[in-house]
Order: C-alpha cells, then structure tokens, then sequence
C-alpha cells in the first residue's frame, strides 16, 4: 500500500523490572508507543519479566526489539565497562538468543536490536564494539534491523553489514550543529517541557534536522523515536507526543508496517 | 543405512567454566564423547565460555544440548530450590534460546535438551516440572530431544509431548532394583574402578538391565551414557569406556545418526 | 529507669531496593517505627542502598538490624534453597560483616540480627540452620541481639547461646492454638483491615496472647512487631499500629530502650 | 627488638575460587608467604571460601587483608568500569566489612586492604578513586595498613589520611625509569624466568631501585613483594624468591612484625 506523508516509530524501554522489583510502567505505554526494546536479563530483565513482557508487547501489536546490555544488573548497565568487542558480541549473541526464545514461544518475531546504556554509547563512538553488534544481530540469523542513533557508528555499521537499520531520536534531548546530542550538564540538552518536546519530535520527522539551540540546522533522520519508560511523566509524555505528531499528519506506526 | 547391532551415544556436561575459572577437562573428552550437555549461564557458563564450548564441540563433531540449571552459580545448580514450574518453564526457555544462538551463529543445530543438578533431579520426581521443562523445549521450535533419566518422570512427560527422548544411564553408579539410582550414602553407589564401570556400561546396553548389589535385574534404557567431564580421571574414564563398548561391538555414535 | 507499663518496638524491613531499583517506603516508615532490619545485599540491598539505609536509620534514632537472607536475588530470598548449616552460618557472617561497616562507618552500633524470607521460615522449623545463624550472630562479637518469630526454634537457639533475643508478632497475621501462624491460605490468615490490624497488635501486647479465629488464646510474647514496608498501606498500617499502642499506654520504643 | 639488615613481606592474592571452581594453589603458597589478600565476593571469593581462606591464613601464621575489587565475577574485577569514588567507596566499605566478620570469626585481626585489579589500577591514577579506598579502610576503624604499588596515588593518599602503607614492587615484572611498570606488550615487561624475577626481586629490595632495560635505576620503595597465585609456576616462583632473599640476608616476615 502506497500512502502519502510521513510516518514515524515510537520505541520505549521495556521490561526493565527484575525479580520482585519493577520499573517503568510499561502497560500504560503500550498505548501509545508502536515498538519496544525489551531487557535481556544483563543490566535488567530476568526470564518471568521477559515473557510477560513479550506476552503484552504482542498483545498490543508492539514490535519486538532485543535490548542487550553490559553485565552490570547493579549500575543498570549504565556504566561504562572496558569490553572487548569479543565481548561484546558474544553478550549481544547471548541476550538476542534468550529474548528471541520467549518471542518464538509466544508466536510472534523478533523485529530489532538496540543496545543499552552505556552499550549503546560505546556503539555510537567506537566502531569495533558497532560492528562487533551488528554481527552478533547478523549471525543470529533472523533478519533483524538493528535501532541506533541517528548519524552513529552502529547504524554504519549495520549498513555496512547489510542489516536494515532504523535511525532514532530523542524528543527530550537538545542537539548540537554536528547532529550529536548536547551533553547533559549544558543548558537546553534536556527538554522537560512536555508541549516543546512534541514540537521537536513533529519538527524533526518532517523537517528532517533538529534546531539548536543557536537556531541552527542540524540534519537527522528520524525513523523511530526515543520515547522513556520510567519517570514520573513518562506516560503524558508519549501521550502528547504521539498526539502532537497524529495532529501534524505524521502516522505512528512500526517500521515493519512500513 | 540399516546395520546390525547396538549403538550408544556417550554424552558429557561441558563449557562449564566461568570467567577466569575453568572446569573439566572439555577438549580431551570431545575425543571420546558423541554428545554434550553445554551450560548456559545460570549454574554455571558465561557467553564467551558458550560460544567456544559450541564451536569445539562443532569442530569435533558432538552433537549439542542445552544443559540449563537452577539460577545458583554459587551451588553450580546442584542445590534444589522451591522454585515453580512456571519458574522452571521461564529459566528453561532463557537458557535453552541463549545457547541455541550461538550454536545457530556457529552454522550447526541445537540437537537437545537435558536439565542440569537440582533441576535434573526435580524433573524426575516432580512432574509438573518435568512437563515445564519439556514444554519449554518445544516452546522453542526446533524439535529438541529431551536427555532424561532412564524411567523418570521427565522421559514421560517429553513422550506425552511428542518430542523425541534419549533414555540415559549413569556408567559409575550403581542401581536399585525398581531401577533408581542407589543413594550416594549407600555402600556400592559410586563405582569408581574404571574397569568395573566400563563393564557396567557394556551390560546396560547389551542386556537392558543394570545388576543390582543383590543381583537382581534393575530394567533401564541405555540410550545414552552420561560421563563425567571433572574428577582427575575423568578422561581415562571415557577412553576406557569407550574403548569396551566399542570391544563389545556396540557402536558409539550420536543419536541423530542413528 | 524503672518505668510502668508496657513497651514494644516496632521493626520494619528496610534498605530492600537495588540499584536502579526501589522498594518500599522506607523514609516515610522511619517516622512511627524503631528499629529497621536492613537487607545486606543477598535478596536484596546493595553497598550504595545499605549506606545510604543506615544513614538514614541512625538520623531518626532507629535501632540497626542486619537482615541477612538466601543468595538469590531473583527470588527476593523468598524461596528455600537446600543450604546446609555450614552455608547459612557463612552467608550470615558475611552479610553482618558487611552491614556492620557501614554502620561503624557511619558512626552507629549494630543492634540485632533478623533473618530474612526463606532463611526465617527455615530458622523457625529448623534448628540447626536456626544454631548456624546464631552462632553467625555471636561469632562476629558485637553482642547482637537476635529478632525471630514469638515460639520458634530460632529464638530458642539464641538463648541457648546466651543472646538477647526480641520476641516478633504479626500485626497482620492470624494465629493458630499453637501459636504458630495461620497459612495464607485459611481464612482469616492475612488482616488487611488496619483497625483490626491495630487492635490485634495491641491485644498481643496487653494479654500476651493472640486470639485465634476460633477464640482460642494462643500465647505469644510481643517484644517487637512486625510491619511491613512495601505495599501500598505501608504507611497507613504502621502510622495506625503505632497511634492504637499509643492509645492503650503502650510505649513504641526501640529494645535497647528498655 | 632492633635488628639489623632488611626485610620484605611476601604478598599474595588469595582465596579467589568461587564455589565449585578453585583458583591458585593456597595451600602450598602458604609455605612461602608471609601476607595474603583475600577475595571479598565481589571479583571473586564466596562466603565460604572466605572462611577457608582465613582459617587456612591463620593457621600459617599469613597476615590477612581484604582484597575488594569492582563487582565483575565474569571479569575477576578486571575491567575498568566507570564508577564513582561514592561507588568505591561503598564496594569497599562492604567487601572490608565483609571479611573482617571472618576473621573476627575466626580470632584474627585484619592487616590491610589491597584493591584488586582494575580497582588497583584505577587507584594508581585516579586520586578521587585512591582517596575513597583510604577512606573507606579508615572508616572501618580498626587501623588497617593500606598495600599499593611503590609510587601510587593509593599510598599517598593513604599518608595523608594517616594510615599505614606497604610499598609493594613486583618480581615479574619490568620497570620503566619513572618507576611506573612496563605495558605488557613491551619487550622486558614481564618476567618469566625465575631466577631473573628472584634476582629482581633481591635487587629491589637491598638497593631501593629496579634496573630498566636500558640499565637506569627505578626507584622504588619495597615493603612487600607481590607474587602471583595462578599460573603452572606460582609455587616454584615463590620458594625460589623466598630462598633468594634469605640467601642474601633479607629477612622474609609479615609487616607487623617488623
């Protein structure tokens, strides 16, 4: 089916709980969000956390990602951690592998890998530890795309590799001239503010670039966006940005509907 | 191929290291065995550990097993835990689609699935978890056999299945008459002269009995015989028991050849 | 200082969060309760979230407890594991050690030592694992004292050994003619009503008995209860117990008060 | 007592198994030490291999101190990770405490701290890292000695918290002329041959300097020689520097009992 106009993923961290702790809320989101990244059991996640998650995903019509991380279940796999890219492949084998069990258990496909955490921002800037993922998602052998951010290492590498690739941005993050993202302690890297959130998020879908915050272009692809599971906002956010982006004639939908 | 006789496959735990820590003697034994059992991460193995253990294993020609446990690193998954079949079902699919990633990513194909420890233990008395183990094994789609116990609960619930058994005996331990295993306390347990148990194992597959400290005839199903990859003698152990099967015109040779 | 009437401590699980995760409200509970029983990082706790739990303990005056549980974090310590004495007695030297440098650290002195989950019930109804943690407690020399269920072989190992012990009730628990706990499965087991909760906590205090559902009186002794610190009344329940003791002259005091 | 000449304490890691999976020889490198560094639980070492190693310790006559490390089981602490001196600090507080309940336990007294791996790594560079070990040694309170490499930050900012330290050199290893040790990948860095490391090691001591590969002198402060637990050659290398440094009059003793 050929349609006119744009389109536009929504992914979200998902089954971040663990044991008897949970995180996020992830059944609420599933409203609105058309993709999940779903924890491996590394940095969070565990088998029971998994399934379930997998079990509403598909009930929702969610495309399923892996989420791998960094064994580092204490720093939430937010740390950085001196891996080889051996490593990092054969964790990024392991977790594709045990997520993809409980999705063919439950019926459904595995769509997408996309790192986590410190994972992710190692892919973003070091290639070996890109390529190192991209393989891992290649040799499993199940065509899967791999999510990465936009202009990054990983979704070169990926291309390289002849993997699908679906490029991301963040709705609450401020960029820079060089399209990367503002680091954190700089004024205008996070965008709390719901109602300018959305309109970054529609801006970039249509106009393909972001603004900065000297009102410069800076170019990116936005195939999917970043929306986050925990806080206590986290629900009104990716109501109002998916709101926001129906209202400027921007379907949500998953990329594999495409 | 039709051929005359009988056949046995030899099977062994293997990739049971950890980290920095090694465990058995694993590349002296793929000389001798047919088929491993390859830990997945919980009582023991580690990503890197899975993916060489797959890849010598392939090399030698072994057939491959998930061999998943308890999550009890610390007891090696030997210590029983109250866990649930749900529980049981949930760690069981982890496990077995982790190692089956890297067997995928190596080119091969994950031939079966035998419970390790405590959880081995559980599933021959307990059926609920014998059938959550089974039906986590079909779960996954591959068309797993199922290593049990010969006469265990576990045989009987993957038979009720549908999924294809191997019947296993124990070469260094002795047997009660209803064909259980003689507890480890009782006199004639543990069968620790090689030459003994290699007689042992020869009389199961022949005669289709296990002679009991009495001398009464104990009914088992030799399928497969399990070795013991640790222990200083563990090698000499399989060579010569191998070497007696093949002295008694019985085949040694994995069960998907057969 | 001789005083009359009556007094009773008020404990609660604390510091049970995890990393990213949290668990409970533990700064609001520390307004009614005195003493707290803080996880040492096996089911739950971590070296950040026990600092930061024994700070906060010692800034409101509540007495310390070291809450020691089963290595099985994924089960949150609720599930028995076949530990020998042996490995009890380790896992609690290790688990006091490390909360008590925390709490020397932090300037304070560890008061007692509760078992957690699954290492509780085991200690109830088994009296080695019950002298393995006793023995725990007195070998580490600071004169702790030691929380158990009112009439279990815990307490009675304690005494044997010559420590302190405080007698636990459960305000939100029935009770059966041998003082023992009724199944969560009965009815009547589980007192989600706070007024009768609060008032079955008094009652113990006062008669030294519970009444059971059949009217029968079930003798305990009520030096400490029990509240809970997760659920969502968490802080209702223990705000109503604590003001219904008040009521009765029923001073809430930590034990060493006394 | 007064006596003349030098001496050196001869360190080593120890009691880094971790449940079923043994690593190093403790036993016989107890023959020829006079201080270890045991495990904490974190790189490696479990409850009950602590309590093994301590009374194996106490039995030799060794000197005990608490080895802690990043908390990396997979990677025997050997990774960098990016945590925060708050972080370090709260490992260490907790693997400290942890194993000083053993030797409480067990009627000894804790010596020193040394940090493993990375974490030893890190506090030879890092001066905020350094500075949260030394305060966590000094908030435990029971005057431990802090051991770290000739030269480090670690040691530094152990003197100016006012603890004790333990210059440690190596014997295997090669020097460069700013005393820091040779990268491994060059020529001359490591060691192999005994009789040379002997000779090193004798040589460090009785000149307070190592010769580089280009025959400068080093120098360095050699309180404490570390020698290596693992490896085919452990024990052989630590009897033939033992007998070197006897042969030239360097007394082999615990620090303490200088």
């Amino acid at each position: 089916m050929i349609v006119n106009g744009k389109s536009v993923d929504l992914n979200c961290d998902f089954g971040e709980g663990y044991g008897a702790y949970s995180f996020g809320q992830d059944a609420e989101l599933l409203k609105y969000i058309t993709s999940v990244n779903i924890a491996c059991g590394f940095h969070a996640g565990d088998p029971h956390t998994m399934r379930r998650a997998v079990e509403m995903s598909l009930a929702a019509g969610a495309a399923i990602g892996a989420h791998p991380g960094l064994p580092d279940r204490l720093g939430f796999g937010r740390r950085e951690m001196a891996v080889t890219p051996e490593e990092a492949y054969d964790f990024t084998v392991y977790q594709i592998g045990a997520l993809s069990a409980f999705v063919r258990a439950a019926g459904g496909r595995l769509q997408h890998v996309k790192p986590h955490g410190a994972l992710y921002h190692m892919a973003n800037s070091n290639s070996a530890i890109a390529e190192a993922i991209v393989r891992a998602a290649a040799a499993t052998g199940d065509s899967l795309m791999i999510y990465g951010q936009s202009g990054s290492l990983l979704l070169e590498a990926a291309q390289r590799e002849g993997l699908a690739v679906a490029s991301e941005v963040f709705a609450d993050r401020g960029y820079e001239r060089d399209s990367s993202l503002m680091a954190r302690s700089k004024p205008g890297a996070l965008i709390a503010d719901v109602k300018q959130a959305a309109e970054h998020a529609v801006a970039m879908v249509k106009n393909g670039y972001a603004l900065t915050v000297d009102g410069e272009k800076a170019p990116v692809q936005a195939d999917t966006i970043c929306l986050h599971g925990d806080g206590p906002h986290a629900v009104q956010f990716a109501s109002q940005i998916r709101e926001a982006l129906l209202k400027a004639d921007i379907r949500v939908e998953a990329l594999g509907k495409k």
